[in-house]
């Protein structure tokens, strides 16, 4: 997606450590004429499915997946991350390591709000190693709806997470491909 | 609100403690086209106000506002919750009681994006006893911006941070004002 690509290399930030900074508007502050646009590209990409159901998780997969859902028509289910293990049975759960945050989150999903009727699309920000889009996936699985399929706005090419879904045969769409960085010259080349 | 009241009277559900669980619609499964609405009748509430951004806080306030800011056509920056004090002078932060979660919250946004240049809206989906609102508040003061006024979609008027915060001549718009609920009946009335 051009215009993606655009802003990443305009407004995107390097810092060691394979980190791509892209706060200015996406992940902090919102640019949501961006968002409208990440969502009609999804839809465009999606088109040929009848989604009912997009699956994204807090924090920063909320605003994208709301407004992408405006082109699907369809509602949002937002998994929440949780310190502790919840007891109870109405949840769909798993774990996820976060990198970024170097802790590990409990994520559950009401078992009210996804099960076998639903064609579900999942959202998120980044593919990087895939921990959080695994989860969602083995969620969706859970609770026996049909994956569709991924949407990422950022894909880290470099990193492992996108070609181990793929190779399990997962649908995974992302709008702009990192393929390497360097924040030493802060040249980004997409894939 | 009407629509926002009859969903909330079809959907919501009561549980002791004064909890109100809109999980169906708006804080874990999200009608978008809600959100839309609801957007809607922010602008149309603050159609006298010059807004240039509006300021939220993860995770269930990032959804409503992205959409709201549709219709404002200004950018989103959400606040982020961080469980240890940020020692960068690159913030503005406040600390946030959260009776919900029974949790202390040190709250960050980056002085990146927001300055004595804005005009602030703050939108949040729920007011009880305005804490979360009055750290936003504390953080838009801060950085000398203007806040122009609050924008809730659910607030607890039994509660007292409603009372204190227009006491203090701040602008508090909540679509629907519960004025009391009992769990045993299921019973809400709106004031």
């Amino acid at each position: 997606m051009q215009l993606l690509k655009e802003r990443i290399l305009a407004e995107g930030q390097l810092f060691p450590g394979n980190i791509l900074k892209v706060d200015r508007f996406l992940n902090h502050q919102v640019d949501v004429n961006l968002l409208y646009e990440i969502g009609k590209e999804f839809r465009r990409i999606y088109a040929d499915s009848d989604i009912n159901k997009i699956l994204t998780i807090e924090a920063s997969g909320i605003g994208i997946a709301c407004v992408a859902a405006m082109h699907f028509d369809c509602p949002v289910v937002f998994a929440k991350k949780s310190k502790s293990i919840n007891i109870s049975n109405d949840f769909y759960q798993c774990d996820v390591m976060s990198y970024t945050h170097n802790n590990l989150n409990h994520v559950i999903v009401s078992k009210d709000f996804i099960g076998p009727e639903d064609k579900v699309l999942i959202i998120d920000d980044f593919l990087a190693n895939g921990c959080a889009l695994g989860g969602l996936i083995e969620i969706v699985k859970t609770a026996g709806a049909e994956l569709v399929g991924c949407g990422i706005v950022i894909e880290k090419g470099f990193q492992a997470g996108g070609k181990a879904l793929r190779d399990r045969g997962i649908r995974v769409e992302s709008l702009a491909i990192v393929e390497s960085m360097n924040p030493e010259t802060g040249e980004i080349i997409f894939g």
